[in-house]
């Protein structure tokens, strides 16, 4: 009998562990169970959807059932399971018990609700699944004036598509300012410009009141001021799914993600990937979560790996963010100032502003760079630009993982021609600010 | 009496090391000589004037003489230094004697010159300075069919800019594929076919023959075929100008640049930077030239460190190397397969194609990438894409000088948003080509 995994969730991170075991395993059977109707999409994609850059929702699903079907991967859609039973290696879907041999749990996360009245009204809206965003899409064709509860990359994201479609946005933010996740105060000040710029209003340190109206949403409160609306969308971030697995008794931690160890293991023959897990933070040393789809990609390669008898790790997480704000590509890895000094690294900050291109080439961006040492070494950086933010971002990330002190970072060479670059990167500006450290 | 330091060269070295000195030595007596009539300018950014997309020769200048009189910098330019006296520590120009107490060679390099007949025929051009960018620009304007020797990154600048203007435009490289110093022949291959795409003729594995018409070229020949032509530009590379050097009993190396240590001392109070030097190859631990702005200002920084009583160290070369290719960017690191095996470390490849965005996003654009490893270490890496090779190309010079392995380079993350980067970055793609090497 051939060994049989189940998978639950059929997001990015289960999708992609019943991928990876295919290729390494041709003859284990897979099942993944999803309650959702479509199998793993692209959630990051709903908000260029709505701003018409990508023309329709179902671009954004990945792979259709039949795709897995063709790789003999059983796909059961608008299935919940209700219940893991551990000892007897087996779980409830449907009212019936399905065995396993190996399971994954990738159940990914939910939307947190801010704990006001009037979340229920019509006109308010998460933003998760497909059928989310189709439901924000028809809304927008009659709103006039929206109000988005939250400034980090996906709140932002979504502000930049009201505003291009002419709809009146305001930004609410409880923190004093915006992409408080990535971002230093400083750099997220140009970033908050250039919103405000296009023509988002955005308040920040604020925190959304409550929401009004008959049947319909039709004002805010912020603070002391009425914010009128007809459309509310609630960015309040994420909680890692995991009240099944704390029904079967699987420990979660500080962070409220599933404990796993380094290989991602739960329980013997039982494994978890994706947002419902919590992993561990490169330079803080301590627990954190990583609700992000590349993180999930290489969770789950890991998880296959050990599915299949490997033993593979997966190490502490450095959170690569990118996202696009107007014309923006903001960015930024490792730690932020306030997490460094929450845990006791007092970072010595370095900073440049230079040009991605010759100054007398045509379309030469301005670029804003910060980079955060701690003992000689870069425990953070952030990056704004018109161009180039994410491999930046993705460089830097391999030079924390590294080690590499600021000096050597120096030392490396960076390459010269005037339609790509100036011949002195602010890289290496911001690496002379902050060289005698 | 305050020091006083003589630079012969007013190209970006030398210029870099005036600069560099007056900041941390405001007393010290600077003069540059020059025989140029302009201080530093872009040589680089001459393909793009002559393409029209830079609009004149005046924007490559990077700071004018007066901008040096500001910062009490004495440039003497149209005035060549003839005589370099090292015991009695001075020099020659215009017939005078000047004596210096720190002296910086920083002479550049030559083109060669291609020893076949008619290459002093009218309508032969070399490209070097930026009265041959005018001269190269007028001769634009009645020019119908162009021959452009050597396949590098300025001759497929210029081939670029010429096709662009609607001139007939043939490319002759003697190395079987095109940019042999930057790429294997399987990378080169797209650039070539993207070359054709835009109507330029590419002939690659032959010389030019000869030149030949009564006053003007009139048609060149290229083995046994015969190619009209109004107008040649010969890119057939350079060499280190060291005859000065040469004379006042300064040793060149086997690259022919002039030897210096690890401090780019020539000798006692006397240092070189820039495209005259040799310097040392990371990879092969062999002597190399490294003529390129971007190195000359590195080697400056040191310099000028040095001369103000400092102790800092050029360490050996990675040659990142970035050209745009019609819309191509192009870029390499390291050292390519050939000289990889001419050193013997016969490398081992990573290769991948994948997007620089989701695939739905709009206008996502292929990138290929291919990593040459030597004991689990990246040794070499090419890049070719519509966008960001520039900052990929930084960052794998980064990971070079960090010595990472390919295992810890895979277990790197990578940022992730639809506008700006696929799920899986390509990188990973070609890591997981060659990670059971």
């Amino acid at each position: 009998m051939p060994e049989k995994l189940i998978v639950i969730g059929g997001g990015t991170a289960g999708t992609s562990v019943a991928l990876h075991v295919r290729k390494k395993a041709p003859d284990m059977d897979i099942t993944i169970f999803t309650k959702d109707k479509h199998t793993a999409y692209s959630p990051c994609g709903i908000p260029f959807v709505l701003s018409g850059q990508v023309s329709s929702f179902e671009e954004l699903i990945m792979h259709d059932v039949q795709n897995y079907k063709d790789q003999c991967i059983d796909v059961q859609t608008n299935t919940e399971v209700t219940a893991i039973d551990l000892p007897s290696k087996s779980i409830i879907a449907n009212g019936k018990q399905f065995c396993y041999d190996k399971l994954v749990i990738a159940t990914g996360s939910l939307s947190l609700i801010p704990q006001i009245p009037g979340t229920d009204k019509k006109g308010v809206y998460i933003l998760r699944s497909l059928d989310d965003g189709q439901k924000v899409k028809d809304a927008m064709n009659n709103a006039k004036k929206a109000v988005i509860v939250g400034a980090g990359p996906t709140g932002l994201e979504i502000a930049t598509a009201f505003i291009k479609v002419g709809i009146d946005t305001t930004v609410v933010e409880k923190a004093p300012y915006v992409l408080p996740c990535m971002l230093d105060p400083d750099m997220a000040s140009p970033v908050q410009n250039h919103l405000e710029d296009l023509g988002v209003k955005v308040m920040t340190g604020f925190s959304l009141g409550s929401i009004n109206g008959s049947d319909n949403v039709e004002f805010v409160t912020i603070g002391k001021e009425v914010v009128t609306a007809d459309l509310v969308i609630l960015c309040t971030g994420t909680m890692p799914s995991t009240c099944l697995s704390r029904q079967a008794g699987i420990g979660v931690g500080e962070t409220e993600g599933i404990k796993v160890d380094s290989a991602m293991r739960v329980a013997e023959n039982v494994y978890a990937a994706g947002d419902c897990v919590e992993v561990m933070n490169c330079i803080t040393n301590r627990p954190c979560l990583s609700p992000r789809g590349s993180s999930a990609v290489m969770q789950a390669k890991v998880v296959a790996e050990n599915v299949c008898g490997g033993s593979m790790v997966f190490g502490p997480v450095l959170h690569p963010t990118i996202c696009l704000v107007g014309d923006l590509q903001v960015g930024s890895v490792g730690v932020t100032s306030n997490v460094a000094k929450n845990a006791e690294l007092t970072p010595v900050e370095g900073k440049a502003k230079g040009l991605t291109r010759s100054s007398y080439y045509p379309e030469a961006k301005k670029i804003n760079i910060k980079l955060l040492f701690f003992e000689k070494r870069l425990i953070g950086a952030q990056v704004i630009s018109e161009e180039g933010a994410k491999e930046r971002i993705d460089a830097l990330s391999l030079v924390i993982k590294s080690g590499m002190t600021a000096q050597q970072m120096l030392m490396a060479e960076t390459c010269y021609a005037p339609p790509m670059s100036a011949i002195v990167d602010v890289l290496t500006l911001a690496l002379e600010d902050v060289i005698d450290l």
